[in-house]
């Protein structure tokens, strides 16, 4: 019986970058979190400490910062396009490659009402994020979001469940219904009009959470995945995870007052977890570690 | 010398209040997080464990959902006065109590265009605050807001700063500035038009910092207090709270690549604090405690 | 071209149980974070809102109270067993059932020299976790801990690795190793002497990181990875998560100070993070979703 | 009516400090996270951007590093009179200087049995803190501990409390009492065996809380605070900021079960908080914003 290396994978992570572009006194600003992981050839170094297959982790986080500087970074599919095939390209003992590219969101600070040329206010709490992995002549792109956060006050029921020896929860025919959507979603291929893919897939979820007359969160989970595979041919299959963020109606009958749906508790812990795929039934599978991010 | 029991307060804090108001299918919805902190006669609960005075932490939390079944919570300002004048009002012991009332901001999910009439998304991650503090007969209301990150690209300068044979800092006549403002104000009386109070104290921060060309950013803070004050005859005094969030400008001469302030590094820690209040010389001195938040 | 349903799963996360065990006046107290995954036929409710198959996460955050309350939960493995095969056992539609178990250490006040009956202090913010995956008729056990913090003043060197054209790090032959430890590792069979088993494989891991002369950070990882594997024939697998936590040697000549290893900044972002698996060669390989957790 | 400058101060936060002492083979590890605060002379630059009188931030962590690097940092209060000092030594605006010294705890890995010469484990999440503030001729030191996490599983009542229309909480004679300790502590004078000191006044704290019968958090916080006193002749006043973590006893009478005491939610939010002061009668008052930390 022998004891051999596994599968393995290193890198520089969450390199910031903030990538300004100058126009005549009109600035852009693209606000980045980098991560790079590469896999290969690595034995050497993890069974003998033999480092000279190993580019540095600072080169990695040198070579986020210069390549932002060579060429505007474009969309985040663009910028993780770039890195990843840079580090499969040049470095012999690279076999895959890596790059996940996160955005915060920036908008103008708006002055007497028109949008100021270089001052902005960060835009809420969700990214966007882009996952790319290449290996020699293919690459997967994974688009996505996290931490979208929503919440419907009405159209929402659970009822008709399972119960057991343990079940005390009570049927409703109206709650409310909160999460924070964590998106991923993979194209068919490494190329699309990223800018108008992302925009109107992150439009097909936040529009069917808003529309779908839910009867469990799976459902409206299954809805959201499926609206953004209607509408964007590009995409080949999307996952969700979605917390159910119980929202409890405070009992407020001890002091003699109603509550017709009007007053709610919003615990922390613990929450329901729900995670599914939704995805076309011809379309190629996809390598399992290419949604390991 | 004897051992006595010095300065105390109580209270629950971060009780998570969600309120719906539901008029013909169009909903409206607050999400407020409230604390509440009671000072007064309470020497024999600290000496003796004698409870008699204590409303317990629990009936606070009770008190916070039924005041707001009981009537449309208004703004922020306007709850947390309820709040703090109830237990003011109604407990014998207290003293004093401070009501803070936090709130998260929501906008409606677009839907074809139009905003939804009950599903809402989480808009960004700074938050409004109010602070209100009640004796018997007087009350005193801050406003503010928490987390309101901002950032110029340019219009930012610093030098002709102190030396000293620790200072090895460069001067620099452009530069990224950043900050995550925390903002408090404290207003002449506890009446005002809250929303509008609110609305134009932000603008003023916002279109201050952006607007402002800056030499330090004490001289940016100042400003903003200053044009917080001159816009707000409501207001009495301001204080901020402004990290240095250091974005450096990366060394890219080694890769043969110039800089020309457009590739930075957004640093975590160390940060410079910055923290300032801005006043009007015949406006009363408020009590210290006041600003205990 | 349809669109179908792939892989999903739901559960209660993150339900927070305390459990006291009294005898005679000496108590217990174990502090565990459970998180329950299941998944089966859950089609119906994904495609159609049916929810006859759902057996509500309420109703498993019950099942842990009531299993924790029907007998002492045991290590943290044991009680994750339970759990898992209750689910399978008990609800038609699931295939699978995941339980993660997650435990806070405490340690007993020490009271004039000795250990208190009932009084403790968290004792670090290391978590012990058991991940249990259970089928009809089969388990697996993963156990592991999160965020063991470990920092080595001497004894790591890294030098001889690649060098490009992005590449200006410098050799070391004398710098500060500094991790947080994500390990998990896969046991042969869902039975062991699990407490023993835990206590020995932290051990390995801690030793081997202390006394190992490391050249890398990969070296030291698959070092401790076989260390474990050696020292425990019970596991089959380890994987070990390790971030690089940078500590860079300050530069004091601009104030005519050396630095020989003394003086260091401790940075936050980027870091290095090394990823990987020390395995037996004759080990069965276990399903990959065994590792989703 | 003019608008002026009021209360303000500057500094550098959060510089991260990792100073090892080698001594033959032998290392030392101290991990500090240094925060300075400076007021004085600083109109200048807030109403004309005038920085002549400003010490950059960045000059202030050179000095942090640089200090460090000439002595060894000793206890973390000699560490923060020696930074706040020599700010209001060295640079002629400064009229009052403060230092935050925050600690993080290691404890060597034990190998074989021994304690290792030059690898350690982080202990803990509490962190030892020290505050000094000085101005010409004079200063305080204020010691303390942050984030002790606390519980005892009995020995802990809380009923004979005020009731009003909104209270529903049932009286106890038994329950679990759990918080996460904030302690701060004035000394008499700017010198003490601060080792000793810290130790024993640590000791104090939790030896009370486990010993001490309570009647209400607010007792047990009183009498923390006069142990401590009483202990410890060098020290004139104790705050004490004590959040008080709810554990539910789980209610199981629906599936069966009883629950004398064994089983528990931790909740999260909301939490009571109680804050308290306990201080000699004879103690000089300290001016109010030694304690602003």
């Amino acid at each position: 019986m022998g004891i051999v290396l596994g599968d393995n994978r290193y890198g520089k992570a969450e390199t910031r970058l903030v990538r300004v572009t100058r126009r005549d006194g009109h600035h852009e600003l693209r606000d980045l979190n980098v991560s790079i992981a590469l896999s290969g050839d690595f034995e050497a170094v993890h069974l003998r400490g033999d480092n000279a297959s190993v580019l540095p982790t600072d080169s990695q986080k040198n070579t986020v910062y210069a390549l932002a500087a060579e060429a505007p970074v474009g969309e985040v599919e663009e910028f993780a396009l770039r890195l990843a095939r840079h580090f499969v390209a040049t470095s012999g003992p690279v076999r895959r490659a890596v790059a996940r590219v996160e955005e915060f969101g920036w908008a103008r600070i708006s002055v007497a009402g028109a949008p100021h040329p270089h001052a902005f206010r960060r835009d809420g709490s969700e990214r966007r994020v882009a996952v790319v992995t290449c290996e020699a002549g293919v690459a997967w792109v994974v688009s996505g979001l996290d931490d979208l956060v929503v919440l419907k006050t009405t159209g929402s029921e659970f009822h008709g469940f399972a119960r057991d020896r343990y079940t005390t929860l009570e049927e409703t025919r109206d709650r409310i219904l909160a999460t924070a959507v964590t998106a991923r979603w993979l194209h068919r291929a490494p190329e699309a009009n990223w800018a108008e893919s992302f925009a109107e897939s992150r439009r097909a979820l936040l529009e069917t959470f808003a529309g779908h007359h839910s009867l469990s969160l799976q459902q409206t989970l299954y809805e959201m995945g499926r609206a953004l595979l209607e509408g964007r041919p590009e995409v080949a299959e999307v996952r969700l995870t979605m917390p159910n963020r119980h929202h409890f109606a405070v009992d407020l009958a001890p002091f003699g007052l109603a509550n017709d749906g009007e007053v709610f508790f919003a615990a922390d812990r613990p929450y329901g977890l729900i995670e599914g795929t939704v995805r076309r039934d011809d379309a190629p599978a996809a390598p399992a570690w290419v949604w390991e991010v």
